[in-house]
């Protein structure tokens, strides 16, 4: 069955890549919420993001996904500025946050499943200096919580508890887990 | 100053550029011990690469680094054949086994920092299915405790608790807050 990713993030394409999946990225005008629980967010805003695209395609399986950022129960969405993604790197350092994946599977218009997968991430103490110097680099500016744990972002995360990948957007094992019931294995 | 990665792995050199920094690799013919106390075994394996190449460089920093798999005391090294490491990943499956990175960091013949950074990672169970077509791979033959997460291999890993870069072969993140006191930096 093809499988089409509906999502423009290029760490999820790369994702899906590193494990052998093949697919076709076909990303539609999908509609992000930003008020609600974060689990039922991140769910939500996959399935409009896999809708979006799902009825183009009838005979393939779709993929849509969100990956949010919660400290202390407040969502941590794309900061609009480098000011912005100065105070989200401060709130972090030196504390533990949540993030959160919701993953939609579609085949054709149907929404066949929907998961979350949590993942608890800890920050080392940063400096302003590095946080300045980071924001500098560009990196945080399209990433939920201002950074990404695939790049020099990294460096500020000192421990995880939970699926890396689902930190850097899509839960891999899992997702591979949830893939067999539509008949796709990578281990076939 | 000069950087010196006094390692074979790829993954390892990966690592370094990932996180911008300029670096030359250099492997000797270091030998690897295989008995002793996991931790005294990882740094003292990461100080015998390491010294086989600092003398040469006296004006350079060189790395030396061994990551070894432990499960119940018993030390995973890389299986000499496919049935060793379907052996060992079906002691793996469906538990928690601990990974320790040992570096040591030397200025010309002098060693001047080693430490050890662990992390904690938990199998899902596996089908024996699973096992043989992922050792049919190749994946795991080279690798210690028989597979690789960044590769396929990370689709059996539940969760862990810890770093994830060590787990790759080199702990980031501390890597390069200890990497500052030798005045290398990548936020400046």
């Amino acid at each position: 069955m093809e499988i089409i990713l509906a999502s423009k993030s290029p760490r999820r394409a790369q994702l899906l890549q590193q494990f052998g999946l093949d697919f076709r990225v076909v990303a539609g005008p999908a509609l992000e919420g930003s008020c609600g629980e974060p689990e039922e967010l991140a769910v939500s805003n996959a399935v409009s993001k896999a809708v979006s695209v799902a009825p183009s395609y009838p005979q393939a399986l779709t993929i849509g996904a969100d990956t949010i950022v919660v400290l202390d129960g407040h969502l941590l969405g794309k900061p609009g500025s480098s000011f912005e993604a100065e105070t989200m790197l401060k709130a972090l350092s030196g504390r533990v946050h949540q993030v959160m994946t919701g993953v939609a599977l579609c085949l054709g218009s149907r929404v066949a499943r929907t998961f979350v997968v949590y993942t608890a991430v800890k920050f080392r103490r940063l400096s302003e200096h590095e946080i300045r110097a980071y924001v500098q680099t560009g990196e945080p500016l399209d990433k939920a919580g201002a950074y990404g744990i695939q790049g020099l972002g990294g460096l500020f995360v000192e421990e995880i508890h939970g699926c890396y990948f689902n930190v850097v957007g899509l839960p891999m094992p899992r997702l591979l887990l949830e893939l067999r019931a539509f008949g796709i294995d990578v281990f076939s």
